[in-house]
Parts: C-alpha cells; structure tokens; sequence
C-alpha cells in the first residue's frame, strides 16, 4: 500500500512533455512556464548548434533578409547569411550550411541567420520558461539538460512551409526515446514521434531512414546531401545552445 | 534502356497519397480532384461504417445538436443522434457508439447523426472528387476501393478538437501498408502513418497499441471501452459509404 502510494507520487510528479509537429498546431499548445526545445534539423538549428560549439559568440535569428542586411552593417565583427531556395539570399554573405561554420572561419563572431521555418517559430513561442535549440548533433547534451531542469517541454517542430516533416518528428522521437521514462508522455503525438524513432531504429542508420523525405529530395536537388548527411550525425557537438531574448548563446 | 524508361512511366503515373493528420493542417492541401477518406475511429466513422452496413438507409452528418433536433422533427422514420462529453446530447436521442446501431434497431432508417471532429473536417474537403468513410471495420473495403479508382488520395485525419491523435493516424497508416505500392507517397506525414503502422504491428495487436492514447483514457473514463475494442477490429463491415453532398450512403 505505501509503495503503490509513493508510486502514484512520482507518477504524479513527473513533468509532462509533448511534441508539437508543426507550427500551425502551436496555438493548441500552452508554452507558458514550460521549456520549449526549437527542432530544424534540415538545417537551421544544427547550424546553429555548429557555429555557437565552433566559437561563434553569439548567433542572432532574424526573419527577413532585410533586417539581416541592416543590423549586419551596424555590428562589428559579425557574418549575415541565409538561404532562399538552397542559395545564399542576395545581400548577405554566406548560406545555412553547417558546414561552412567551422572553428577558424567562426570564432568570435556573431552570426546573423535568418531561416525560414525555425525562426518563425523561435518568435511564436516567446512566452516559455526557456528556449532551447536542438539537434542531432546536440542530442546528448540537450537530453541531459532536459532531465537536470525537471521542468514541462515542448518539444517544437520547424516543419517545412507549416507541413510535418520527418527529420524534425524523427529527432522528437529521438529525445523522448532518452527521457520517456522520467516525464509524462502528454499527448498523442509524442507518442506518434517515439514510434517513428523505434521504426527507424528497427530499419538500421538515421540518414537511410531520412532519405525518403520530402525535404532530403529537395535539398539534394541543391546538392545539399553533405549537410544531411552532417545533421544526422548524433553528438557531434555537446552544446546547449539557449535563447535570452534576443540572441542565442552557449548555457554556461 | 527501354525498361528504365518503362519504370520511370510507371512511377509517374502513379496517383499520389498524402496524409493530413489534423484538420488544422488541411489548409495545406489541395483537396480538388482527389478522393478524401475521413478518419474518425473513435468513434464516428466507426459508427457510420456499423449503422450503414446494418441496414440504416442513410447517415445525415450534422455539425449542431440544433440542427439535428429540428431536421429529426421533420424526417420520417429517423434517429436523432450525438454526444457531447460522452453522454447523449440533450435533445437527442441516441449516442455515437457503434455498438447502438444493431440491424434490429437502425434497419430501413435515417440516422441523423452529429459529431464534433467528424462532421466538420467533411464540410471542409466539399471540394473534392469523393468523400468516402473510413473505419478499421471497413479497412479492406476501401484499400480496394482506392486501389480500384486510381486517383490520387487524401487521408483526412479527424483528430481531436485539431490535435493530432495516434488512432486516426494509425489507420491512415493501415491503409499505406495496403496501397502504398501503387501510389506515390507525397507527403512525410504518410512515412510518419506508416512507421506508426509498423510499429504497432511489431507491438502487436492495434487496441492494446491504441490504450496508450489520450482518446482511450478519455473514452474509458466514460465507460466505453467496449466501443474503442469495437472499433479496432478490422473488416467486421466490408462497405464504402460515400457522401452524396447532403448524406452518406452505401455505395453501390
């Protein structure tokens, strides 16, 4: 009777986690003292994790090309860049490729990024506890940070144009396929995720698995395999990266 | 040369599938020309697939309770029927489960039937080429149906108040496992229904799968366990109901 009671309590007190697979869907979702977890693996927040780990001070998410280009021109020492359509978007200076990121080029600068999808939804969910960028690349480091906070997640998909994609629901199995045990699976897409990661798993390397995306089709088509193939490594980078409001920077 | 170029044709022509797993998400589809399969497993299109393939003469899907008293009142020989919060409505007579519409009962009448999910995802995809219903009950019947019209497809998910749900999804993930060699999978919402399929197939059977979800919890706690059981079993009614643009009927 007093260990079914005691078992009741740690059930009961098991922070909740739940998965939003799009941004359209994030209206039904209460994000208010919660940790929310940012999720665009094709490419934006593995880019992110990429820079911020190589010695970018910081990295600042924009929404337009316009507003990258003026405060690049106000702001010492920092790089503009963004994509359209897999090509650098005319007036910044470099693309959303982890890969261009690498120590010698990034150190000590700030990077201004916009993206499309994950900026967006970094803007709507601005009411959170904390916002925390995550990616294959940081799985570890992010589950670890997720299990020491003991507090409700939203586990945030990018999506692409609004639609569920893979790699982003692929990665929120990953993390809950890690955390499962010590929160409470809310909602039935966390569910719908965790089963996605165990179908992966089963069918053998993530990147196989991703190839029959939407989103590997057409950035292969811009000869992009290199960075699917970088975002889909796991633990490459062991960084939290965390948003204060304005920028995103390394938790100390 | 000449097969290569034979495959290639083959691959081209065939009908796309897309699955849209929130009603909230269908804005993001192009409905127009396509068959759309509406998904409501717990429990609406389960009890349209029971009530017509026991003999009701028709199903009359109504978004209000309102609308449904006044049209009972001027219908002959029909039910008036729809829950809110697991009990009958008030003004209503009878509930949404599939296990209320035996032939003695429904044989030779109008049901009038309204659902929250259900009712208003159909009046969203009026547009399209076919509206049929989809329940695990029918599942046989309209994988052969689709498989017979050769046009391209859309799952519609009901889900719940337009958050995604595991069992509507699981059934679009059925219906994949049986026709995905013919069709193009479109979209990764399809690879997402899919892998969930293959998932609980590993697992074993679909409504020990189906008790982790919220819907389950929150039917059990109305006692309609039954019903979720009833649901989940597959081909006990080997009909398509089609929607004629006033009402579901058996098609012929």
């Amino acid at each position: 009777m007093f260990s079914d009671c005691l078992l009741s309590l740690s059930t009961m007190n098991k922070p909740t986690v739940e998965v939003c697979l799009s941004p359209a869907l994030l209206h039904l979702y209460e994000t208010v003292g919660k940790v929310v977890v940012i999720i665009d693996i094709f490419r934006a927040t593995s880019t992110i994790v990429a820079a911020l780990d190589n010695g970018a001070t910081r990295v600042v998410p924009m929404s337009s090309v316009e507003e990258c280009v003026a405060l690049g021109m106000c702001t010492p020492n920092s790089i503009t860049a963004g994509e359209r359509d897999g090509k650098i978007a005319p007036g910044l200076e470099y693309g959303n490729s982890p890969l261009e990121y690498t120590p010698e080029f990034v150190a000590g600068k700030t990077l201004l990024l916009t993206t499309t999808n994950g900026t967006k939804l970094l803007h709507m969910v601005q009411e959170s506890d904390q916002i925390i960028i995550g990616a294959f690349s940081n799985l570890s480091a992010i589950t670890q940070h997720l299990l020491a906070q003991n507090k409700p997640v939203i586990l945030a998909c990018a999506a692409w144009k609004d639609k569920i994609n893979m790699e982003d629901s692929l990665f929120a199995g990953a993390v809950l396929s890690r955390i499962a045990s010590q929160f409470d699976l809310y909602d039935d897409s966390s569910r719908i995720a965790l089963a996605m990661y165990r179908d992966a798993i089963a069918k053998g390397s993530l990147i196989d698995y991703l190839r029959a995306s939407t989103h590997y089709h057409r950035l292969s088509g811009y000869g992009l395999i290199g960075d699917m193939e970088y975002a889909a490594q796991i633990d490459t980078h062991p960084v939290v990266p965390i948003y204060n409001g304005r920028e995103l920077v390394l938790k100390k």
